[in-house]
């Protein structure tokens, strides 16, 4: 394999550049190929002089901007030309990186990704897909998880066939289950739009050769890893992921209070605490390696806001099958059967 | 108070007529009014032999017919006119009951609470309220919790009003906070409809005495308690309860696996289980009395399909206060100010 270029967004996050820069470097050590940090140079440089690192993998590029959380994303990325993020995206379209990867303002990247790389020709909405933990055993994709709040049928179906082919190539799970998030198994289930994406979902069994359509699923499944994929609007998938992160994080809490409240000091309270906190890291965001925008001509990939350097450093190491393993390319070739499937319709 | 009539499904339930005669025994120790089984009056008489009981509390209402599980519910219950479900929901039409409780085909419920009872007037879509559970602290209202897949911002209005009488009269509950889930807190957030629904319900605040309306709230709060009644479509709350119940399971069921399989017993196993089945008893849905369906001219609850004996028995001991506190004749005023609301926009 040639050696790549991963451009990170030296600017975005909560913790940045300390956190971006920290992980980068600790990635540098497990891989063969360079990065590329845009930002500010001279807060950048600072960072940097605090860590051991190969020269030759790590470079800078300045930018005299930088887009924060709370600006409106279009905008931002109309009028900011020379932010790290805007920048940063420009490298990928230009061919100068492989992929980019931010922390930043989640609407900012995804508006980035649609204007300056363009959505993938038959794709109508790209989507953010974020691996949902399944105490263990690894790991669901969740899509959409939030950028789309209202769908048609024919997106849901695109999300299907993009987690589908990111599972496959980037998660290596063979020919991954996709399930449809409903209010029950059968197939009439839910809202007209569900209907209409389950149709549409079952016949791709057949004329999209490899999507494993398993059928309509119910949220209470979803935490057992029911289906590889687990397909939804970005509504649903807003729901979905932020429940189980608060629901999950406060058990934890409680039962470790509950534990530790005891009037009777209990022996084995360390280990145990240390068990739970085992589980507690399935659930733990950072572990997981960032959420890919999938849909646009180009490896775009979101990390959460509060980011911290083993959220960065995962995310390199889960952007390297992205891009190795084309998933974009794929996505490209099957959007032709995709749009067959929505004629015959 | 005077005493009332509270109509049992005999029939209805996975455990049927077993559990519901048990529960209805237990119930009956604790209160002063009757319980009236409507069912195959053959098989609730054995039932009942296993139980002492005071027979002027409860009496047996014969039932010639069932309506099953995989019925579908319209067909079910326009042309099985002697079935317990129809028969009960009549008895509260005709004043004979005050309360009718069933663990049978939900959809059936609700069926037959539109074309039995009729919506209270100006109620455009009756919803049903489940309890959810708070870890140490109580339950929150989520509403609607599965009947309504597609709504109106005017549906969502009626559902936190609905929730607000239930929450205030049943559960104590004084002023209770109107959440309404959507992707982020700030007001411009979501689909169309729940922006529509954002600024009706900002509206109501001024205009309708005492909805305290909290503003957008995200999932990652609801376990949290962050409202005391939690608005979303029927989708949504399905996905919120029935996440909430697989993912709780899975992590229990994981936490015990984990702790009980160190290499050296562990002191304290015993304890730390048990505390950990307090916890888990908190999501026990037999817990919590069932789900009033609100919106219709009369008090109609909906237990879990497989309610057991304890379940029945808090359904009818949550009915009460629902039937003595007139949830029914309290909405029935309140729509009158939701309609001045919907006339303005």
């Amino acid at each position: 394999m040639k050696p790549r270029k991963i451009i990170l967004d030296g600017m975005g996050g909560d913790n940045a550049p300390g956190a971006i820069v920290e992980g980068a470097v600790a990635a540098a050590g497990h891989i063969k190929h360079e990065i590329c940090i845009v930002g500010d140079e001279h807060k950048l440089r600072e960072e940097l002089k605090r860590h051991k690192f190969n020269p030759a993998q790590i470079e800078l590029r300045h930018a005299e901007e930088a887009i924060f959380g709370e600006e409106a994303p279009v905008k931002a990325v109309r009028t900011k030309q020379k932010s790290s993020l805007v920048m940063g995206i420009n490298m990928v379209k230009d061919g100068e990186g492989d992929v980019f990867i931010s922390a930043g303002n989640t609407g900012a990247i995804m508006a980035g990704g649609l204007f300056i790389l363009g959505r993938i020709q038959g794709i109508d909405r790209p989507a953010i897909a974020s691996t949902y933990p399944i105490l263990g055993q690894g790991v669901s994709l969740l899509v959409d998880a939030g950028a789309n709040a209202e769908c048609k049928p024919n997106n849901l179906l695109e999300f299907a066939t993009m987690g589908s082919i990111y599972m496959e190539k980037v998660l290596d799970r063979k020919r991954p289950t996709v399930g449809l998030v409903n209010m029950g198994t059968e197939e009439n289930k839910g809202t007209t739009v569900l209907k209409a994406a389950w149709e549409l979902l079952a016949k791709s069994r057949d004329t999209f050769g490899g999507l494993n359509f398993v059928g309509n699923i119910e949220a209470r499944d979803v935490p057992m890893g029911i289906a590889d994929v687990v397909v939804c609007d970005g509504y649903v998938g807003n729901v979905i992921l932020k429940l189980t992160e608060g629901l999950a994080w406060n058990i934890f809490k409680t039962i470790k209070k509950k534990f530790m409240s005891g009037l009777v000091p209990m022996v084995g309270a360390l280990l145990l605490s240390s068990k739970i906190n085992e589980l507690r890291d399935a659930f733990d965001y950072s572990e997981y390696g960032g959420a890919p925008i999938l849909g646009v001509k180009g490896a775009l990939i979101k990390m959460h806001g509060s980011s911290n350097a083993n959220a960065v450093k995962n995310a390199i190491l889960k952007a390297i099958p992205y891009v190795e393993n084309e998933v974009v390319k794929n996505i490209e070739n099957a959007v032709l059967e995709l749009e067959a499937i929505a004629i015959s319709e």
